[in-house]
């Protein structure tokens, strides 16, 4: 196969060095904005070639499989510039962290689109943070098409690298990121928002030097990437407040219990969330 | 020193094995109102001696401090049972996580009392959880007292064992451990229910596969011991319902800044959010 991966970074870059890894005939190149990041990827081996341009790669007109690995909002741009220099039988797939945004228009600008969504991470960004076996286990969406070539082709190229896959509609996937991936940024955020909002300076310190793990763990995607909270929310807008909106009713129904000391129905209440949780987290 | 602990759970188990451990002529003594834990406890070195009935420990009346590490239902009813079987210069403290509640009961009810909350725990409970070192560099409230002495008795006790003291007023302490405490059960306990009312099942099976770091961390302590959750409402109600009302406004406007997309500004409350968490989070 011949794989291009547009977009450097922590993805890209880690794709890149598993599919190199692997025990096939595989040829990857790489296009990045950054000449440096371009160099680092073939020093690693994330690529074979990498360059700013893609009149430079020498292969480009044999790639089978491009993936866009940029950020949400360069993927539309990306795929409108790339597409018309490629042969029309190229597939483009992404990675971004919504679909309905993406693959609709994205299928129109394209003739062979497939979207995917593989959910994998860590705390850092960039080509410095690429790593092996980073999708090993994890799961990654992707969205149907009817041309089912370049479906399998996809998965496959997924599966190669460890990842459980899941094909649903872009609707079905961004409601389902809405409620387990957008939406707890949104209420973490809160989180430490109402915590500052805290008027008695003496109780705010207290509270700075007393708070422990369970403020970390809940607080911790509430303080992370501003840029990435505000994709979300941009990108997946209706479905987040579908999530968000559900979520003040559940959370209005806590408070009416304490408020109503119903003491017996709030244990009941977080009984079924104890239990319920096992069916998210191994 | 000659210090009794009634309760040999995780709290007075691990205080016994640390106190005991100190290179000092302190005599631990413990009572459980189960034989099994006595017997544990005495051979696991957290106490010298441990009996259901404070009527069979011997040197009850040498008593310095005594630690009520019982649940906080019990604590009041414990000292008030005690109090008249030793001694009325013996200290009382106790390791409950509200103290308005206590505080000015047990104040009434035993002449030397000084509250304490040692915020030190980890996932276990029972005596067979019991560690060295859990309160070591540990934050630990103690309140008030015009008994200078007993206050700097239980300070000591406190510190002997590693723990950071800060001293406030029970209403004080009640109001920080709302915000950065209680508060985060209640909201990461609202955030699994609300993704449970997932009325599409096959959004709902999706969401529980996709789940990830994400959703694990801002869940965990809503998945928490359901009793201990209602122990919280329950005993600090009025400070946590002040807290979640401020969240109220807080997800308020996130909802608001989303639903107008007025993004400029949500980057903006993001980077705060970003920028106060460390003064919360080492």
């Amino acid at each position: 196969m011949n794989i291009g991966i547009v977009g450097l970074g922590l993805i890209g870059g880690s794709l890149g060095l598993d599919i190199l890894a692997l025990q096939q005939d595989n040829y990857v190149w790489g296009l990045s904005r950054n000449p440096a990041t371009c160099k680092q990827a073939v020093k690693i081996k994330a690529v074979n070639i990498a360059s700013t341009d893609i009149v430079e790669i020498p292969d480009r007109d044999r790639t089978d499989i491009i993936v866009i690995c940029t950020p949400i909002a360069a993927i539309l741009p990306t795929i409108a510039s790339l597409a018309p220099q490629l042969p029309s039988n190229v597939i483009f797939t992404d990675v971004g962290s919504v679909k309905a945004a993406i693959v609709e228009p994205a299928s129109k600008i394209c003739e062979r689109f497939v979207g995917s969504h593989p959910m994998a991470g860590t705390a850092f960004q960039g080509i410095l943070a690429a790593e092996r076996n980073l999708f090993k286990n994890r799961p990654c969406v992707i969205t149907p098409s009817t041309d089912v070539e370049a479906v399998e082709k996809v998965r496959s190229l997924w599966q190669s690298v460890g990842m459980n896959i899941y094909e649903c509609s872009p609707e079905e996937h961004d409601r389902a990121v809405a409620s387990i991936s957008h939406l707890p940024v949104m209420i973490s955020a809160s989180l430490i928002d109402a915590c500052q909002q805290q008027e008695d300076k003496s109780v705010l310190k207290l509270a700075q030097n007393l708070a422990s793990s369970g403020f970390r763990d809940t607080s911790r995607v509430g303080g992370g990437n501003p840029e990435l909270g505000r994709l979300m929310a941009e990108y997946n807008q209706s479905a987040l407040l579908r999530s968000l909106y559900t979520y003040q009713q559940s959370l209005q129904e806590v408070i009416n219990l304490i408020e109503n000391k119903q003491w017996k129905e709030l244990v009941a209440l977080f009984a079924n969330t104890q239990r319920d949780r096992i069916f998210y987290v191994d």
